[in-house]
């Protein structure tokens, strides 16, 4: 049993980590997109113990393979995607450990997001706007599809609820 | 002024640090090669204020752009090369606060490379294939120079000292 103190992993998940907030298309939604929430946290093998310490430690989430397919990448990835989860168990650590670079403005869109979601707020016309800029103002490095492509499409949704 | 948690900086670092050891050909070295041994850690600008709160707190080093050529690349850079402030300061440091993942195990060949330099042991041929046995089992992914390549031309020099 290793003694890791809270802030090591608040300074590894300020290097490492990631809090993101993807919009990807889906037939299931009406607006025909699908907001989605994750934490996570990349690493190669040797810091796996890293990912399964920190994964004890916030009490939520899993590792699998980051490229299962590759036989080049053999890194490993720990996730929590679960609304709940995040809500209750990862964004309150980092409120009690928090991130020092410019990640935390990340982090707090990221909250934000989720607070909405939890309210519900993501199925109103207004929520769905919100959070889209939200996550467009984070600081993600590639976008598949473009907010404007989003606003336009949303626009011909009649009712997103 | 923020109050960092060391360990949040050993946290840091194990996700984003490196501890390298060098041997590079050196006209000005007997046997044709130099040792260097360095501690860098790189960051975005969004990181910038970790690596200036890194540099106060262990009290060395100096930041830099990571590539100042490039336009693409912003990233900087903060180095720690003077074998005293290795010895003094960055490796005291990471004693107290230590690294979890594999990566502790460079740490500690890193320590030990800075020591048999402190110890002038570097400039004999002895401690140089000590020191080149642990630089090349350090998970460094790049080396220009094979250890063979190395070790044949230290072995055409007749003495180190």
């Amino acid at each position: 049993m290793i003694n890791i103190p809270d802030s090591y992993f608040s300074g590894f998940v300020d290097g490492e980590g990631c809090f993101y907030v993807g919009i990807v298309p889906s037939k299931f939604n009406k607006n025909g997109f699908q907001i989605i929430t994750e934490f996570h946290v990349s690493q190669n093998p040797r810091g796996r113990i890293v990912l399964d310490q920190l994964k004890n430690r916030l009490g939520c989430g899993y590792i699998k393979p980051n490229h299962k397919a590759s036989t080049d990448d053999v890194s490993l990835v720990l996730v929590v995607k679960d609304n709940k989860d995040l809500k209750e168990k990862v964004i309150p650590f980092f409120l009690k450990n928090p991130l020092i670079s410019g990640k935390y403005q990340d982090f707090l869109k990221f909250k934000e997001t989720v607070e909405l979601i939890s309210q519900g707020e993501h199925l109103t016309d207004q929520g769905f706007k919100l959070i889209l800029d939200l996550a467009y103002s984070m600081n993600t490095t590639h976008r598949r599809i473009p907010k404007g492509v989003i606003l336009s499409r949303l626009k011909s949704s009649q009712a997103i609820r």
